[in-house]
């Protein structure tokens, strides 16, 4: 039941992600990370390499083939923006083809762009994300988004992503080598800096949880550092966590088993590199060469699904 | 003269910019923060109301237009990425042109895009806006990163901006209400989280440092919090601070100057709305009425250096 003054509303992106978890019974969330160099040949042969518009083009239709090798195994695609920004404008074309597509393919799609900015300025941010009528430039359904500049350039982002069902990530604890850098500075309170954002997610998580218990903000946390895996969990019981640094970046499935709750929810795990460049992996090479790249990005999917039921809570979803 | 093995190579960021502020004999530089809804009256009917790509169409000629005033009075515009990429890939060719259009005259250009990403992602976004023959898809002479994911996720951006001949702003204290909120969390070194990024900084710029002192990796603070800025400068002799938060934010002259050097270099102050909406503030309304929006651009712009002048060590520029 919805609690009055919740500020829930049906549908509720911590709802719609809990449904398509259940739905695919499977937390395992794909990586579109689509590196041009790392593109199969046969798309990169194509487009020739030397103009950023067939590139962009050949990024769409590799992105758009990963897509129909996993929509029906998947709940949610996670789609990053640099590599279509790096680009340029024909690229953050693609980047809204591309969302388009997935989206029509029945997929949740969180845009991994990390933006944060003040006042009206994340404002104009969120506005290239979120629409009511989802008539965003790229309408997602969920972005991440950077706590550094403070919970007021956090709010537009908040408001934008409500009023269109949408959800935020935000940026907690990275998976990248020197993210305890700055991220796990001791404060005066006796905590690190992360626990602090952590604190203020889990209040507007809180705030928003609908049924499943878990709200429309969320925290990435990398799978990369499983004591703060477990420790974050602890510290916000109704956010989706967002779990990037599965696969290729090192942690495994048992390395992630502190992000979820006893019935398998709570959490997404993310692979990219691992599964759209497994053409690329010695274990699936032989599968690749006699039936197309396409064949080892699905194998690496059920791959990955597998070992997260097995080694995880999400076995009993 | 150059330092051995201090990275330094001619043409530098730090002394292009050096350069540019003693040729204008200012600091000033005027941020093109396009919002659609605040565009002159005559570029808003021109554009229609329903069309993203007309909507772009009509920023672009707004933000020439401002270029055209403002050329031959500052070094610099920093160019808010926010208010093209609210208006979908269309806004992001408008932010090429722009881009191309300020530099053709020649006038250095900031991409205030507040990027971070970690590893390969990182050097994605880098490529977007650097590249050793200016051919980026948006070429900058410096963008503003986010430094929350650590200094792992920064070197792409300066490694790929040295190579461009460029620059790179880190934010270490921004100039929103919010900006204590974890920026200024005390850690048990006994000084605020901002404190160490700029150290950090620092020695990224003292490695960088050409012949005004000043390297190619600077800071972004706030002019709003004149405490900080006065400690940031201390604490970061070689880095070049870009001073958001002047004019429409509520900073005024005054307390910027310890921003700067005693030679009035070492420091940019930005104003957006203050100069580009010039013709909405009372005090210019009626010489926007006789000649025109531009008119006021102008004049807000000399005001704005006039200011600078009088009140900070830039009078001795």
């Amino acid at each position: 039941m919805t609690s009055p003054g919740s500020g829930y509303r049906s549908p509720h992106f911590g709802e719609k992600l809990a449904l398509a978890v259940k739905a695919k019974r499977t937390p395992a969330v794909v990586g579109l990370d689509p590196r041009w160099r790392e593109l199969p040949d046969e798309l990169r042969s194509q487009a020739g390499h030397d103009s950023r518009e067939s590139q962009a083009e050949a990024v769409c239709r590799f992105c758009e083939a990963v897509v129909d090798q996993v929509a029906e195994l998947v709940p949610a695609v996670k789609v990053q923006s640099a590599f279509f920004e790096s680009l340029g404008p024909e690229g953050m074309g693609s980047l809204a083809r591309v969302i388009g597509y997935a989206r029509q393919r029945g997929l949740l799609v969180i845009v991994d762009a990390k933006r944060g900015d003040i006042g009206s300025t994340a404002e104009a941010y969120a506005k290239a994300y979120f629409a009511p009528d989802q008539t965003a430039p790229w309408p997602a359904d969920a972005i991440t988004v950077n706590p550094y500049l403070g919970t007021d350039a956090l709010q537009p982002f908040l408001e934008a992503a409500r009023a269109a069902e949408g959800g935020v990530f935000v940026l907690v604890r990275t998976s990248n080598p020197g993210a305890p850098e700055f991220q796990d500075l001791t404060t005066v309170a006796g905590k690190p800096v992360y626990r602090h954002i952590a604190e203020w997610v889990e209040t507007q998580a809180a705030a928003t949880a609908g049924h499943s218990g878990l709200g429309m903000v969320g925290a990435v946390v990398g799978a990369t550092y499983p004591a703060q895996l477990e420790e974050l969990r602890g510290v916000m019981p109704h956010a989706w966590l967002l779990v990037p640094g599965y696969g290729a970046q090192g942690a495994t499935a048992k390395e992630v088993v502190p992000a979820f709750r006893s019935d398998g929810l709570g959490a997404i795990v993310n692979s990219s590199r691992g599964i759209i460049f497994a053409f690329r992996r010695p274990e699936y090479q032989s599968l690749s060469s006699q039936r197309g790249w396409q064949a080892a990005v699905r194998k690496a999917t059920e791959d990955m699904i597998a070992e997260l039921r097995e080694h995880t809570p999400a076995g009993r979803l």
